[in-house]
């Protein structure tokens, strides 16, 4: 039974739900389908999809991961960043709109589905953990310019276009003869009127007296007025035949089950796109799950996430949908709407396929312009530039790594700046333990505690050197460990004594190894022992039967005290009065 | 002047010179001349090459490396894996032997050179430090079994061919009936004494009197006397028209200097190759370099060898010759045969000039199956299947890289083999350093040390839990580092206090201090205090100062033992009878 819950989220939790949650769930739905209708259009607009498909992301992915997610809030369906990544993947393959570009939009949710499936059983989250968190949060900012970027066509009536900003620009900028000056009236307006939302209408409406969750879930729901209006405006007055964008038809129905294509060369040109659209969306998800989880005191188990998200990218895939993750804002109304389980999100979908089979006729007439307008200002809660500063005065490697993948991202699209974001920050990292600190350390005087002599006030030993070194060592760093040790010795023509101090060794590989045989015979010839001191259990139990062992000059200390004790004379520490063991 | 003696190492040991320093060297250069004939006509063949290729590569270069080198017995010029090397980045652009292929093999050398010299001068030198001691291991004996696949054909009397095993011996058994038997007599017979000789002649020849290191070098030089055989004899007997491939004719003279080409096509084509060329090449120049100049208590300067090599090879670009680095066996030779000073390489260059202007009538008559037998014993010593072994029983990983290494080189090719071996070894690092050792620690009873509860008895505190976490936090783990403690703090419902142990913490990068952030505000709300301990200088100089520090619910306590005085009541150390200060 709990194997089945581990697979089967709901099994655990669907035996007790009562009819108090289904309420509270049932709220939040409401309030999630108001806010994922405009979204679900605005985001398959970005993504140069037809309108049905950012709904048909909309139901059966939400229905599948309310079955096998872990997470009680995270509201699944089309996100800005993921329909930016997914127009960027499939602008090599098709122009927007065409049937194989919808096709190929399918196989990349299926697609990335199996790859976030396929990671879940192999046990591969962890690699999810190399795009950083700097990396992350700069290529988000620079998807955040990008989206909007990529909308101010929309927003001015003329055709935009181009996966990096200077194409964008450069798009613009030649059709700026072109503008449709109702489509800028009502895109601008709407704009403005959005951002005075986000702004004033929570303040304002507590003020008149409303509760706070409920000022704020009013604000955020400002879209939904914004739609209503504009769509009710562009059918009394016409405004298609003006040359207003509008969404135009929607197919009235429920998506059909179908395999996408199985082309086999379609699949295979989307492999890369797929892995990082699969990581990118389960970090986000899963940092958005386990923040609103902690909320609650509840824990979500990421190898699940994968499998759940999965699961749901390939539900996307077979039901006509286009790639899906956790959605940030979605997840954080869901959960403040007082979403207490996954039904919550099974029950979106049913309020989006009610939308899908009622609404589409009014939804032809919502300027697309509207759409646009709504996501550049969701986005530009994405942008952070503050983070930016916050990362420079912490690290400078950091901070070069996050501008390298907005810059990157900016002037040659979403693939290059994260995978060179991942290849600069690990290359960073490798650089940084490739020349470790080291230290040479010596006594705190009257204590077992030792401390570099640059640093500190300690007593020293001309005969005998401890020398810290504060990196694992491994091939990367292994030789500068030699020149290290070497250079130290010829400075200190007096010693006879060498001990290596390794409470920050965390392992010693094959090359490290090599290299501590040959420093061990490098000092023998010099007159000098080599001793360890500190070496942890993992590294001990490796080092034992090893050649360096048995020709290590000196000995293995299991504290760097004890080694001073030993080798360090006459000896510094004087017994207490009473000659009572102080030891 | 100190200056200088650093770009200009001649400088520094020129005005030392003394005229039996002279004698030492000329007498070494002589050995290597004698070594460095066949095996510059040899190499020259491994790469496809007319011979007098290799001859003009063992000029300008060495008298190069003599005034920049810092190594006083590195004997530089054409070598076995450079040579596979520059096969294997030629085959795609010419067919072996045009004259483009030799234009090409030109700009290789020139572009081989001009990336040591920028390594040299942006002290890149650290990238060398990634081909991992497994990798390179694994990558020679393959390019040995590699080498000597590819001379099997000369040996037989067959055309070869083929840059990976699988080409070869497809190759070899597509023509296997056109062995030609006087080939194979001359090459096999070869090998058959060249074998023998190094198995036996040095044994032989102290056996009769002569001293240890003259019966070496006298071992050494037999491939001089199977040369001069097997050249009269095919003189001779006019071998040539009985269907022996023989060297033929070789242009007389010194090499003309002149610019290689410049199509900017081809440079970029050869890029990777001449970067993969120039690291394996400096690694085992500056092995070799370093060994022996340990054995005389002297040291080199692996940046000055950058510029040094990388000089030599800009040397060869422009004066006919291939890509040089330092070769192991003769470089051992010139050390035994008493080389003092890099005067020794300048005066195998003279040696080198004059068996050009005076030996190509002779040598027109060589077998190329004397070469390719001279090839295959001398590679022979490359190939270790020993360190497989040695690897295996060490460590996993590093032998899964060499492996990998070593398959992929012989059935894909020297780059494949070498790129993937880098790559996995990276990787290798980058997952166990995800996945960090931890330990709950205690204290051992009456002293100031705290060891892992599981392997030492040690006191513990039911409200204080220390954890010492043997890495780095960085990306990859510090989301690993969040669910550990959590974890943690689940399993001890009792705890009021959780010390981070940080002596083995050497880097918290951006993302690190994100997740620690985290783990301090859900500790907090969950009624725990967070410290830390042992945090190393460079660490707490980048933590003061941020929000974490700002907002941290504990301490940071100097040491383990500090934090277990404060936290841990009733105190668990007692002070001496006599009222003395113990600590």
């Amino acid at each position: 039974m709990k194997r089945i819950a581990k697979f089967l989220p709901i099994v655990g939790w669907l035996k007790t739900y009562r009819g108090d949650t289904f309420v509270s769930d049932t709220l939040a739905a409401v309030i999630v389908t108001l806010m994922l209708v405009p979204q679900a259009l605005a985001y398959a607009l970005l993504a140069g999809l037809p309108p049905e498909v950012g709904l048909y992301a909309s139901m059966i992915p939400l229905v599948v991961y309310a079955v096998f997610g872990t997470s009680a809030t995270l509201a699944v369906g089309p996100v800005a960043v993921a329909s930016l990544m997914t127009a960027s993947a499939l602008g090599g393959i098709a122009a927007a709109g065409t049937p194989e570009y919808v096709g190929a939009a399918l196989v990349l949710a299926a697609l990335s589905g199996l790859i976030l499936v396929a990671m879940g059983l192999l046990r591969l989250g962890f690699m999810a953990n190399f795009l950083s968190h700097p990396v992350i949060s700069g290529f988000v900012t620079a998807s955040g310019i990008l989206i909007a970027g990529s909308q101010i066509g929309h927003i001015l009536g003329i055709k935009g276009g181009g996966h990096n900003l200077i194409e964008m620009v450069h798009g613009l900028w030649q059709q700026l003869g072109g503008i449709n000056p109702i489509t800028l009236l009502i895109g601008g307006g709407v704009a403005m009127y959005l951002y005075l939302c986000r702004r004033y209408l929570k303040k304002w409406l507590t003020g008149l007296g409303l509760s706070a969750r409920l000022a704020d879930l009013s604000a955020k729901a400002a879209p939904v007025s914004a739609v209503i209006v504009t769509t009710l405006a562009a059918w009394h007055f016409d405004l298609g035949a003006a040359g207003v964008n509008l969404v135009g038809d929607v197919p009235k129905g429920l998506p059909s089950i179908s395999l996408p294509s199985l082309d086999p060369e379609i699949w295979a040109t989307l492999v890369p796109a797929a892995v990082l659209i699969s990581l990118v969306g389960f970090v986000e998800s899963v940092s958005v799950a386990q923040t609103l989880a902690a909320k609650r005191r509840q824990r979500i188990d990421p190898d699940s996430e994968l499998i759940a998200l999965g699961l749901a990218n390939m539900g996307a895939g077979i039901s006509g949908g286009s790639p899906v993750s956790g959605g940030f804002s979605r997840s954080v109304v869901n959960f403040e709407a007082g979403a207490q389980t996954p039904i919550a999100g099974a029950l979106t979908a049913v309020g989006i396929a009610l939308a899908t089979l009622t609404l589409t006729g009014f939804l032809a007439f919502l300027p697309k312009a509207t759409l646009a307008a709504t996501i550049i200002i969701a986005v530009s809660t994405l942008i952070d530039f503050a983070a930016i500063r916050r990362t420079l005065a912490y690290s400078r490697g950091d901070a070069a790594a996050m501008l390298a993948t907005i810059i990157l991202t900016l002037v040659q699209g979403v693939e290059a700046g994260i995978l060179v974001g991942v290849g600069l920050s690990i290359g960073l990292y490798l650089y940084r333990t490739s020349r470790p600190h080291s230290a040479v350390v010596g006594r705190i005087p009257g204590t077992e505690h030792f401390r570099n002599i640059r640093r500190h006030n300690v007593e020293i030993d001309e005969e005998t050197l401890v020398l810290r070194v504060d990196e694992s060592l491994y091939f990367a760093n292994a030789r500068f460990l030699e020149e290290t040790v070497l250079e130290l010795v010829s400075e200190h023509p007096r010693v006879k004594d060498l001990v290596l101090a390794c409470q920050a060794v965390n392992a010693i590989d094959a090359s490290a190894l090599e290299s501590l045989e040959t420093i061990n015979a490098r000092l023998r010839d010099a007159g000098i022992r080599l001793h360890l001191a500190e070496v942890k259990g993992p590294v001990m139990d490796r080092l034992k039967g090893t050649d360096f062992c048995a020709e290590l000059t000196g000995q293995i200390f299991l504290s760097t005290y004890d080694a001073w004790k030993n080798l360090v004379k006459p000896p510094v520490d004087k017994p207490c009065e009473s000659g009572a063991p102080v030891i």
